[in-house]
């Protein structure tokens, strides 16, 4: 059996007692490591701690090309690979069932909270939601800003947006990877106050175009860092404003707003606007 | 400080570790029992064994009315409102929390998996889900249609739409209601094969207006019965074919799917079609 566990938010003690139990019972146990978890709060040797078992990183390569090893070893016992959040949130994981399942391999998810539904604690109600959006890290020569059209259809039907924001993790250098080096770059988290610049980087490309833009600086906008942490924080203030709130470590998030409920609105303003 | 605590999909064991710890601490706990959960698989008793913990029931009238029973006792003790999915989910307890806030008490959200997230585990992508809908029961004279528009305009997009179905509880007949009398009628719940059939219905009116339908008989649709439950279903077939599929005791969900990638359709294929 091929358990895939969800460990929520990002804290030890966000583990479903069903996650917990399939753990136990389990010969052995992988941490999905390329994503956001490894390099605040939660790491390996704390889930060791609190789960009493050892953990073996997987990094992208074990996980996406040689998954035939864990689907191996998952075929006549018991396996485990943790996931932050919910299993299922990344297409990556989703690959991993279907390959289990065609292997023959029994498959078992333990949901847990993501990003998707927490971001409730703001005030804004779920099904008022439109599409997510990635705001991905620009290069110097790749801008791209497809998603702004996303989020210019969400606001046309009055939905909000939730935009989730790059993580860039385990990058090389093209030298280091060129010569096979395993060294990697620091991870690169983007900040709520990044995407704001983007954001408005974008919709004055826009307005040059004479087209009507789909907000505007003064749209407020409600940003989130380490949501489900002891520290979390949200903002509500104008995407102008954002581009100088400093939101403290990673993970960050932002929802461009549709229209709001006057409740919804009650609740974005008990928050700080700084 | 009031907990809100999420039990996720269902089963006592979907408690995460930190709702339990906020649990075990409190000097009283809520289950707020008026949405899906109290009439099949868990109950009050058996969460009660489970955290070992004796538990009161908090009916609508007590969220949504006299809530500052709730919040006077969470001034100075510790006091956990248990509710199904993540607490944040419904409108209702968005309000509870707005208003704890407003009187100074202290409330912390513990997260947990609902629908919105776990309904991953078909395979399609969360981040390619549009605006969700929930399709209610009609009444002889009121059949409403207006959840039609925005499947439309999800499919539009190319985006897939999860249709929550509807629950009614501790609902009363007239009479009942007219001489206070505390009888209720029992729990229904809307299995797929009635919101397929619902769907099926306005797409007929769509059709005879001459406008060109959102979807067709032969859509293929995906139905969900019990996620995360250990006899969770999952059916992929058209809707015309899901009117007479039976999906077992409740909750059910539906979705329309938008586009579908490769590995989204490939995934939905492992599926059994009745």
């Amino acid at each position: 059996m091929l358990y895939l566990v969800g460990l929520g938010l990002g804290n030890v003690d966000d583990i479903t007692m069903k996650g917990m139990a399939a753990i136990q019972k389990c010969s052995r146990v992988y941490l999905e490591s390329y994503t956001s978890i490894m390099s605040f709060g939660l790491d390996k040797k704390k889930l060791e701690e609190f789960f009493d078992k050892e953990i073996e990183e997987a990094d992208r390569a074990l996980i996406e090309l040689d998954y035939n090893i864990i689907l191996d070893e998952a075929f006549d016992s018991d396996i485990c690979l943790l996931v932050v959040g919910d299993p299922l949130g990344a297409t990556t994981h989703t690959g991993l069932v279907l390959a289990g399942r065609k292997a023959g391999v029994n498959v078992e998810i333990v949901h847990n909270a993501s990003i998707i539904n927490a971001v409730g604690c703001c005030g804004l109600q779920l099904y008022r939601f439109g599409e997510i959006i990635s705001i991905v890290f620009w290069e110097e020569d790749w801008r791209p800003d497809s998603y702004y059209f996303k989020i210019a259809e969400n606001r046309k039907r009055g939905l909000h947006t939730l935009c989730l924001l790059d993580i860039r993790t385990k990058e090389q250098t093209t030298e280091d990877m060129m010569r096979g080096r395993k060294e990697f770059l620091p991870p690169k988290y983007m900040t709520c106050s990044e995407a704001a610049k983007q954001l408005l980087e974008i919709v004055d490309r826009i307005t040059k175009k004479n087209m009507k833009p789909a907000y505007t600086p003064s749209t407020e906008c409600v940003a989130l860092a380490r949501i489900g942490w002891d520290n979390q924080k949200i903002i509500f203030c104008s995407l102008e404003a954002l581009c100088d709130v400093e939101m403290g470590p990673p993970l960050h998030s932002l929802i461009i707003p549709g229209e709001l409920h006057p409740m919804e609105m009650e609740f974005l303003k008990t928050f700080p606007t700084s």
